[in-house]
């Protein structure tokens, strides 16, 4: 198996300016495997309830992810409820239900256990660290992680954030985790954690990759319809680590092509409710947007000749 | 004359987690000139009371400005107060203090009256109007607002809009204007407004130009030290229109160069209280920092083979 997640398979309720959605396939791991699945063969290790419809299943099966990771325990499916204002600049939790998640104890497979690469969606650090144990010799581990986390489970978190090569969160996140109240500060000391790679992901403001010494800023696709931001950064987490899991060493130019990759994927996450649009979503569409992304970049690099006298002006 | 700035000078007292400044130099006018006036001839247009500084004119003298339309008028300088958050997610102001603005009533001189490129800064629309109505033929005529003009005296902003090339605002002062929720459909709005090109200010997240039927985003410089962010947004513009003021024409190419030399001009501004950062940079600094915003950029037209089978993998 190239490529394994471990996170959240959940019914969400979400309601946006757009509409709502009640008991709509969510959660870390399927936007992750929606995304990742395009590029690599991908597994999932995660937990559901009695109450988890088959064909929701079956939606991953058909992306060829392989769902035998799948637990089905006695209980309620995880269920998370929210909200968001009309512009999407906030998100109000409604509810959150951990059902049959409270107790998981993720279990690998032979299979899994050898998987090339590892994502470790968001969930408590202890189950990562889990998880990251009973893995054979992945090549690349990511790691997500959020606030929660960083100030409840500090010593828990810096024990698996020692053994993964790369870190997703955001802005806010780095700051928390650092200390620092600068990105690149920030990243810095992410890096004497463990991570080699920082992944700060900035939402429709796009990511920053930190790496070798150097830092890099990719913008997200221009769009002009947004109905659902939710699981936008799994979905970017999977573009990326679903093309990583593609190449044949993990490379500056591998991370960058796997940004690019991200961020594509992430814009179709957030243009239908649940892993709809996603899941509708072909590398030939990815290939489409990636020319969109591309022409809607200002060419910075432009000669603007700022040595030297002013030019002649004639008026126009 | 080749660029006219009509705006404020004023006294701001700034607090940032770097420390205090009291009654330093600031007011848009004076950011925008000393940004602009490295690329072109500038001349102010603004008010000044009688406790104003001979020196801090002097500065702006140093720098080629034409100061000749500052006028010293009976009473105080116009005064702000501000603190920022720790990381500067939120500004708080302490206070506005008016003075000689209240009364401001700008009276272009005949050489400032044909001058070739015009700014109008965030003033009540009404000034912007009268300002633009003292132009013999402006080639370019771009103009700054705010919310509380967009909410207060649309019918006034919507006059003088109608007769301004571009118009400079933040995402959420897009929205407000155009009632729209999403930048590309705002954009369009504010087209049928009057202006035809449209600036999208978003911090440290860059800025949008919209122009001709296309969007391009270019993303701030990555700095590792910021100071104090007051004056960005117009020291941006003062980058933006001086450099516009020397190219021969008002082209896409010579818009999209001046978006780069906006985006350059404030990556200073935000270094240092007051305008001591942009008033030390040289066009050479700002030759430097173009080299390591280019390099900061995600090269996204990597060619990322998004069609076609799996590439091979194998263990690095």
């Amino acid at each position: 198996m190239k490529l394994l997640v471990v996170g959240s398979v959940a019914y969400d309720s979400v309601e946006t300016r757009h509409g709502k959605v009640d008991r709509a396939l969510g959660g870390s791991a399927t936007f992750f495997a929606m995304a990742s699945s395009l590029f690599a063969p991908t597994s999932v290790v995660a937990v559901v309830g009695e109450d988890f419809h088959k064909g929701d299943l079956e939606r991953l099966e058909r992306r060829g992810v392989d769902i035998s990771g799948v637990e089905v325990a006695k209980g309620h499916t995880f269920r998370w409820g929210g909200k968001y204002s009309t512009h999407f600049e906030t998100r109000t939790t409604l509810f959150t239900e951990l059902n049959v998640f409270a107790e998981f104890k993720p279990k690998l497979t032979h299979k899994q256990a050898n998987a090339d690469l590892v994502f470790l969606a968001n969930i408590h650090p202890d189950l990562q660290f889990d998880v990251l144990d009973q893995c054979k010799q992945p090549r690349f581990v990511a790691l997500d992680t959020m606030n929660f986390w960083i100030s409840g489970e500090r010593p828990s978190l810096e024990r698996v954030l020692r053994r993964v090569d790369a870190l997703f969160l955001n802005d806010e996140e780095a700051f928390a985790l650092s200390g620092e109240g600068n990105v690149l500060h920030a990243a810095r000391a992410i890096h004497a954690m463990g991570p080699q790679t920082v992944v700060i992901k900035r939402g429709e403001h796009g990511a920053v990759l930190v790496h070798g010494g150097h830092a890099w800023i990719l913008p997200a696709v221009m769009l002009d319809h947004v109905v659902d931001p939710t699981g936008a950064g799994d979905t970017f987490a999977g573009g990326f680590m679903g093309y990583l899991a593609r190449q044949p060493a993990i490379t500056t130019e591998a991370l960058q092509g796997a940004m690019v990759a991200g961020t594509l994927a992430a814009s179709f996450a957030v243009q239908d409710f649940s892993v709809d649009a996603i899941e509708r979503a072909t590398l030939a569409d990815l290939h489409s947007r990636h020319k969109q992304l591309c022409g809607s970049l200002l060419p910075a690099g432009i000669d603007i000749a700022l040595v030297g006298p002013p030019q002649p002006t004639a008026v126009a």
